[in-house]
């Protein structure tokens, strides 16, 4: 079921949200030892606020809009009562948190049900999903393959249909990555729009947060419920285009200019990327290329940034528990920890240019589609692939497309394409603040039939 | 005469703008040849603009604030028809400028007049007004000593008596040092407040620029005609406090809460830095002493900014042509081209956290009081001096009052204190955008006969 379907159910009183909650815990039971995409079910608070609900709807309350729906979160989102482990031996120490996450708080105003925490990758430096002290999350299609990363156990829990809804975080790919491997919809939301308070950072000024599921109406409902400016994020204050996207949905989309990301994203794919790309342009009407001038110097920018304020954030770490790091992780933040200061200083001048490009491009245009990764899920454990002819590194390259896009804090719906025997992901990219239309593209895409997660088959 | 008299004199057709332009290209032809503050005297352009507005009186046109009064600028602004230095060798290979400066255009539009352009430490990076290329300025009090830097120029041209307001940049402490070493009024405005748009920068988000003069109504009258937002300069947007601030000057001081920065502001000073704020704090009747948390480290942090970005604005240069560098200046920007990143990071993080310390600090103060330099102005060429029993470069100390302040941007009047034999400044600092409040206290000090532009004596 999906979550509009649960609340719907819920709300009406054809469901109870504990049945729902032990439905959600069962099928993590059942299913999670092969995914791996729990490190924690938090099944007596879920119980607890279940019942609450099912109370209110005794009593005659009116409830929200995700009444009784279960949802997991990354585990770097702070869990009241659960130390933010963000894919790290060495923050189990951390004292268990005292509040949750701004965007736990709200989901649950809207009458969402927590049912635990996400696997991830160490500190979210991550594109595969495979974390050395939890083993890797699993690839619901195939569990031989990666679920992509960092939010690794996000896309595997809801590729899985454990829950209907997950959190995750973004900072060069890793919502939208695990959403083309995993085969589900994820929104990278607009730098700024949703607030990251009490969640563990990577990279300050590149960090979104944002959800997951199985449909767009459930991404946008889930959206909505966590819209909004919060006083606890220093780059959450927008009030731009606050509105809820959920009624827009069904607006046609035949009024919207889509255009084709042309250049560096037309190269560097397999053949299935090729494909999905070329699906969802034919559906929307796109014939348009628009060349993103300098996105593979925007995607070096984007890494030179990254690898240098994750080292800032971990220095103390790297100097007192080198050997607690996963050693991949640790070497990277020291390789980040040595870069000339000189040269982060151009990548941030480069990137207002490159800002100004985009917004350029925005004016004739509502509307990017671009590849969301370079191939379908790689096998667990694979080292390179090949692209355009060059062998290259998998990890390091799987955002090749997805880094560019999120340098700027553009919003991003990422749309599966249900390829066999594999899923891949498109990214759907609007102008700043405007998630609403990229959702009402996903939405249009998924009316047509061209984009839908498909049931996992893995397990 | 000051710049208000001859204005006056001027309107009132008592004096007519080319004599007041032709007196000081005679006392520049007469004294530079020992100052060598000018690097460019732009005689016949002076004289256009000087008889222009003659013809404006002569015909009876209103004329500005500044009618006739003669003024020089830091060679690395843009005046049209110069390269622009920037007190280098490499840069003189530039184009000539198109363009004034906004700041140029600004005095001009009041009835002020360019006379030349003003000697500077190499690419600002400095704090002697000691130039390889052009040699040093001379202080004009003790031509055998330092001017101050990297303004060197703006300080000896104005302490010289040569014209009665000059533009400087302010960095590190770029206007206040040769103020304090030449004995005379410098206003370094809150970041952001005064355009630099075509002027030659050196640390993007340290940078500014402000007028020296030899009273504060002169100080007044030349920010109030510089004030403004500027389209050309990105961070010159606000209109906060937006105020003419030359009719506020008698207002009385005597509501305002004076207080005393101690900590790392009462160490690290000669007897004539001590005696300096001794004195204009017993005017003011300020005994209240305030520690400024982690001064020190604000400076560390500043020198960090400072020697990153200068590196990464250099960093082409360096390659190309790093022997018409200033050896001393190449090898700073060297160093600082190596210093990795996350230094930088952790430097602006805590940039963020000292802002909120002193704006704390201004809920219960108006005015800071702190020395502007430890010493009054050292012999030219001198190499170490003696800091509370320890020998220390003097370059790259001499700011070591100046720098805690302009790191996080607040607007200071540097005042000169008329010691004998050498004047030494004090800075009145105020909280951002409240310019009005500093040179309030400063014309308040000057009524009282404590602070003074002394006599050129030197030559």
């Amino acid at each position: 079921m999906t979550a509009s379907e649960i609340a719907n159910a819920v709300a009406r009183g054809k469901m109870s949200a504990l049945d729902a909650t032990e439905a959600a815990l069962a099928r993590i039971k059942q299913r999670d030892t092969l995914l791996n995409s729990f490190t924690d079910v938090t099944a007596d608070r879920a119980r607890a606020k279940a019942r609450a609900i099912d109370a209110d709807i005794a009593a005659g309350k009116t409830v929200g809009p995700l009444a009784g729906v279960p949802f997991a979160v990354k585990n770097l989102f702070d869990v009241a009562g659960l130390p933010t482990r963000a894919g790290s031996k060495i923050n189990r120490d951390l004292a268990p948190s005292q509040r949750d996450a701004t965007l736990i708080e709200r989901l649950e105003a809207a009458g969402a049900v927590l049912v635990g925490a996400l696997n991830m990758g160490e500190y979210a430096y991550d594109f595969t999903g495979e974390n050395v002290h939890d083993g890797p999350s699993r690839n619901p299609h195939d569990i031989t393959r990666m679920a992509g990363g960092s939010s690794g156990g996000s896309g595997s829990a809801v590729g899985g249909a454990l829950v209907p809804i997950a959190l995750g975080s973004d900072t060069n790919g890793s919502i939208r990555v695990p959403s083309s491997f995993c085969g589900i919809f994820g929104l990278k939301p607009t730098y700024g729009r949703l607030s990251r308070a009490r969640s563990f950072p990577f990279v300050a000024s590149l960090d979104h947060l944002g959800p997951f599921a199985r449909s767009v109406t459930d991404l946008a409902l889930a959206y909505d419920a966590m819209q909004g400016p919060d006083a606890d994020d220093a780059a959450c204050t927008t009030t731009r285009g606050l509105e809820p996207t959920t009624p827009l949905l069904a607006n046609p989309v035949s009024d919207l200019r889509i255009a084709i990301a042309g250049g560096h994203f037309q190269k560097n794919l397999f053949p299935e990327a090729v494909e999905a790309v070329s699906r969802i342009a034919k559906a929307l009407g796109a014939t348009r290329v628009v060349d993103v001038p300098e996105a593979s110097r925007a995607r070096a920018a984007a890494y030179v940034i990254t690898t240098t304020e994750g080292a800032s954030l971990h220095l103390d770490r790297l100097r007192k528990r080198p050997n607690d790091f996963d050693p991949a992780v640790r070497d990277r933040l020291i390789a980040g920890a040595m870069v000339p200061a000189p040269l982060v200083d151009r990548a941030q001048k480069f990137r207002r240019w490159y800002r100004a490009q985009l917004a350029e491009i925005f004016k004739s245009v509502d509307v990017l589609i671009a590849p969301a990764t370079p191939c379908t899920a790689p096998k667990l454990g694979q080292v390179n692939f090949n692209l355009d002819g060059v062998e290259f590194p998998v990890r390091a390259n799987i955002g090749i497309h997805t880094q560019p896009i999120s340098f700027i804090g553009l919003p991003v719906v990422a749309v599966p394409v249900p390829l066999e025997p594999l899923p891949i992901g498109v990214q759907i990219i609007a102008a700043p603040w405007r998630e609403d239309i990229a959702l009402r593209v996903a939405h249009a895409l998924e009316k047509m039939g061209v984009v839908a997660a498909p049931s996992p088959k893995g397990f």
